[in-house]
């Protein structure tokens, strides 16, 4: 079988024992405080592209050809699906506010400079076969912060506002501006809403685990997969739809589930996610020496490091364009100082969302190549830049981030120790604002100290529109569609998982 | 996004979607006992058929073009996975030789008796287009037992003996009987066992579980896929392989990783084999109503059925031809009464193994189709009496195969009971000799009363291979690759889970 293509095995076998590779060597590298996942596999990515430049005389370096749905349909839901279904759902609506600001319009102002930006100095540095098309495309690719590699350097802290900001760049490609930008956003996240509630409802009616855990987790999979496929058809943003049924489900499904269900999913979505970045950093890694495309730009290598430079510029110019503004408005509407975001705070959000990673090599491919392949000049550039970029910016950025933040917030003894020891246990770090210490649900935190969440709730008026869902979620949907204390077994909760254990 | 292929998206909706009416219908359908996922799959799909067929004016009734990637790629690693990873070792290397003798040379026989009878029959009724290594193929793809469909009669507890049987005609169809089946097989479960350890070897010493879970799950996926595709780098048996992998991952490696990897993989891999399976049933139930096909076999429907009677007859002739004889050489080497095969256990053996299914359908489109196309007579009436012969004997076989076991086997009460209202919790199911009461491992069965393993133990000599196996096992094995018993925190394993659910 597969005889009709044995040719294609060869790389599918190598790709797998990459991606092993990684798993074990980003696993060995994990004491080093300033490595993570996604450096260690593009490097393990350049290192095999120099091994495949030379067993093939120079003619290929990498070992798949960039496929639009593989990475649509295979690498990018999961990943998105697990970041809503992983996100801590107090601190996303708490913040929801602040996260729309900075998500929506922060993106927006960023995306706006570098395209003015790119405009301005490549108009002048006559670069051909650039659209004002392309100038947009520009500015979207690389106002799409790594959420993936920045997770991985902050320990997932930053999920809600990161993971958002990633997603409207990506709307904003999708969208060229078109000004329809609410429509979308609210049918996305109507849909993602209902499918999320219908596998509630589905699978809190007909109690599934009484004959079949499988049947549970392959409802819960299909569904999810569902939501994104249906936004597709209707055209909306899949990203979105996808991300906001992971909160759904997080929230009332999985807690209609077995225990076994319930652990399954957590760690199932979890290591698909994982799996998918590590394929996407190797990926650019190996591609990051393909030949083809620096042979088209090797007659004026002056002009790709020029425009590399200005890039790596408007992305941080384009970035601190809305933090700082941002935060100040921000602080503005707050009443007490400790809600206030200070300007160490402001450096960090600033510095954390530097790295480009997956999205904008991706979002480049399909903007500048077809199927990998490009020959026009400009295009070529436009590659080789991106790819320099995020190379740079993951590595130099994000080697930069942890020591950083150490000395900007070092009044977080614990937060740093935090960082630099126990990667997988990131429940109690806590950048102010940005991550405000999660205060959980009432019938959790009984046992657990929680200092900060006991001071927040004496000294903020408790009347907000949270305290409303929080009254309507109790008296009307858990009832309906399950979710923690409705349903007759909860020996344990995604975000208590830790906890329980340790105690 | 997947704008190129706007087109694609539809099917694919629909698709997921009736995946997902499928597991509910099939769970609303649980108490019904003479039904199971596949017959529920097949039916949806034959509805579904219908109405594409009136929507499209009768032009087509699938969504899907069968493509052999898709099904050896995706759907056949997890189910054959999955097989190896869930079998009960005890029962399956206890029964070892009775397996190989029943796997291996029964299929052969049955390959043997369907090839011949075709060959004599079609070559009367002048079917044109049909070569030598057609009635090869059709020798093999009609002595492929549905293991997935028989399993899910049946309970889950025949595996070894199935699935090897399964196993061993798609090999030979590969092999064209070429005569290295022991070279295959010795070497393909070389590389599966060698794969397995591997992964044992790096997830004991490493430790993963320190840093995360997510590491020792992808890690364990990622291994056992890299066996297969390695068995197909080498034109080994893949399926081999992947199963053998599956069985050494679930006896060294499943013990080494943490609680909740172990929770995670068996229902993650659980899960996977059986969407697989739905999704197999699904298109088949579509694909029978494929007008392409009729439409040229239409001009002698006299032929077809004919072809599809005798198809029948052959696969119930060439499965008797093995079962009764190997089952009498197989008592002459047993000492005990209790230990030979009776009449009545023998029929049911016949006959549940007489469903023919996914894998017949797949192998049937790989020798007799072009990417699911076909036009040449001969070829277009194999598929059509494929599709027959499948629908016929999952459907009325299947059905038969409950009510037949319960008047055969009347005296095991508690297996009828189990049969009709337990479908998920299968340990105690035993059918002698196919099943003999799981003895466990001696540290889990302490306090689980095990009557019959107890009298077994007391009864069979114990110095036979299998207590050879055990000994060097404990010395040797276990110490290097990790297993129960040989790793810190062990609460609890693949088989003993339910149990101890209930204690």
């Amino acid at each position: 079988m597969l005889s009709s293509d044995h040719s294609s095995v060869v790389p599918i076998n190598l790709f797998v024992a990459l991606l092993c590779a990684c798993i074990v060597i980003g696993h060995l590298l994990e004491e080093q405080r300033w490595m993570n996942e996604s450096i260690t596999a593009l490097a393990v990515g350049l290192c095999t592209g120099v091994v495949i430049l030379l067993t093939t005389g120079g003619k290929s370096s990498h070992l798949l050809v960039f496929s639009e749905d593989l990475f649509f349909i295979y690498l990018l839901p999961p990943i998105i699906f697990n970041a809503g279904f992983q996100v801590k759902k107090k601190q996303f609506f708490r913040n929801f506010m602040t996260i729309m600001l900075f998500g929506a319009v922060g993106t927006l102002i960023s995306t706006a400079t570098i395209s003015i930006g790119a405009t301005h100095f490549f108009k002048k540095m006559n670069i051909s076969s650039l659209r004002v098309g392309d100038y947009l495309a520009i500015g979207a690719i690389f106002s799409a912060t790594d959420s993936v590699c920045t997770l991985q350097v902050l320990n997932q802290d930053e999920t809600p506002l990161l993971a958002l900001t990633y997603r409207t760049s990506t709307q904003a490609l999708q969208l060229n501006f078109s000004g329809n930008f609410l429509y979308l956003f609210i049918s996305s996240t109507i849909l993602g809403v209902v499918t999320g509630l219908l596998s509630a409802y589905i699978i809190k009616k007909l109690y599934f685990g009484r004959h079949s855990t499988d049947r549970e987790v392959a409802l819960m999979i299909l569904m999810a997969y569902l939501s994104y496929m249906l936004a597709e058809l209707f055209y909306l943003s899949a990203i979105l739809t996808v991300f906001f049924c992971g909160i759904v489900m997080s929230h009332y499904t999985w807690h209609n589930v077995t225990e076994s269900s319930r652990i399954t999913t957590k760690h199932a979505f979890a290591t698909w996610s994982f799996v998918a970045e590590i394929f996407i950093f190797l990926y650019v890694g190996m591609d990051a020496l393909d030949i083809e495309k620096w042979k088209v730009v090797s007659d004026s290598p002056g002009t790709s490091i020029m425009v590399s430079s200005i890039l790596l510029g408007l992305v941080l110019v384009g970035r601190a364009a809305f933090v700082f503004p941002l935060s100040f408005l921000s602080n503005l509407t707050k009443k007490f100082p400790y809600e206030k975001i200070g300007i160490k705070q402001q450096v960090t959000i600033w510095w954390a969302g530097l790295m480009r990673g997956a999205v904008s090599m991706a979002l480049a491919y399909n903007q500048f190549t077809r199927s990998g392949h490009t020959h026009l000049h400009g295009n070529a550039i436009m590659i080789t830049s991106t790819i320099t970029v995020v190379l740079f910016s993951t590595v130099v950025f994000g080697l930069m981030t942890k020591p950083l933040v150490r000395i900007l917030l070092p009044s977080q003894k614990h937060t740093a120790s935090m960082l630099s020891s126990e990667p997988s246990s990131p429940k109690s770090f806590a950048v102010p604002l940005l991550i405000r210490q999660d205060s959980e649900d009432d019938q959790a935190s009984n046992d657990v100290p929680h200092r900060t969440s006991l001071r927040m709730f004496l000294s903020t008026p408790s009347h907000t529109v949270h305290h409303y869902w929080r009254k309507f979620d109790n008296s009307f949907m858990r009832p309906v569609f399950g979710g923690r204390g409705f349903v007759p077994f909860v020996p344990c909760s995604p975000t208590d998982q830790t906890v329980q254990q340790w105690q």
